[in-house]
């Protein structure tokens, strides 16, 4: 089964500075939820755009074949860290197709909110 | 009235492990809402991928003509139970056209949180 | 200026039961928020499918040229009362093209939660 | 790289009357998030629409090339102020492809809710 696509966009992206409750499940995070549900391992390459520098990425991710993948962007490792705090927008990539939704945590304040959406598929089906 | 498409896909799936406030309204829960708009009963699959093993399902729904049918994941019948607190991904097969949104509540904390999109339409409508 | 589509698709519909706050702003309430763009009257036809009876309706809608219209469900007025605390889903059907995001404000809690997503597009734009 | 489409709608606009927390993190805000992944500065029309009333602007925006932009609608500068505690519909226009995705942090209650969709692309990609 091949589902999705090979380029997903995020427009908004932000880490909020801050939690409330036990880590790590109500620590706050921006997350890429990722399924590929085909046979093939996905090469997933992340980059992040910012309001006054150039992107920073590609960081590397690795989704095996009919398996999800819910990555926090607050934990990517790569080139640099992702800052906390700060605006941003994500890219993803993959050289097989895959599925993105993006949600968010927030626990700043005393309960937490959440949002969540499809990502943008950037290139056809 | 014919509405939607036949695969459906909710990369972000997650059941939160605790609640606060009366069962069953403000249970945490995962759904995924189907519309059947037309005059065929849909037969749906849901099969559930996860990060460290292969999929689940299929886990078999009908929704009668003219039919909502607001599935929480949680109370899915099947092969197998849905495990809690644990990310997973959602495709939905159906053999007529349907169409689903996503939807979750997460009570762990005081004041519930809600998060909903449209899930994404995996074949052409 | 022409933009979005004549068939649109809420499949998480629910008026939750119950508000914590000052009425009007902080009443739970489902909304199907309308964008007319464009210079003729849209008519909007409402219809709500459930879960084990026959779909109400139709509700009707008029979104004159170049006008916002962010229907409560709570509030529409027709051939009988919407239920509260009872699922559905909404399809929406204008003579015109239109543009609908579906948003929920749920206060049963002490903090309300919210949840939005663009609905989805029943016909070709 | 070119990512996304020239015309987005937000048709659920609002700014919260009212915040709880810190300024300016936790201050009840509607935001237009714009991601210009391209080589070309891009130039952004934005023009609100209301209940009753003509449409307000074009307000104008800038998003650099490989640049992140999210826009408060709270801190549009323009022909006239945005009204708080209003119902409106947002249309943004670019004369490059840019992608858009809406998110609301209403903090009027003792904890903040969130909510977020990618826009509408009313134009062909």
């Amino acid at each position: 089964m091949t589902l999705g696509t090979t380029v997903w966009v995020i427009a908004d992206g932000y880490i909020p500075p801050g939690s409330t409750g036990p880590a790590p499940d109500m620590t706050s995070h921006d997350s890429a939820c990722i399924l590929n549900a085909g046979d093939i391992e996905a090469n997933v390459a992340v980059r992040l755009f910012f309001t006054d520098r150039e992107p920073a990425g590609p960081y590397r991710l690795r989704v095996p074949p009919r398996r999800a993948l819910h990555q926090r962007i607050n934990d990517l490792e790569g080139p640099e860290p992702v800052p906390v705090g700060v605006d941003y927008c994500t890219v993803l990539t993959s050289d097989v197709p895959i599925v993105v939704q993006h949600t968010r945590l927030d626990s700043r304040q005393a309960a937490n909110a959440l949002m969540s959406t499809i990502a943008y598929p950037g290139a056809a089906a």
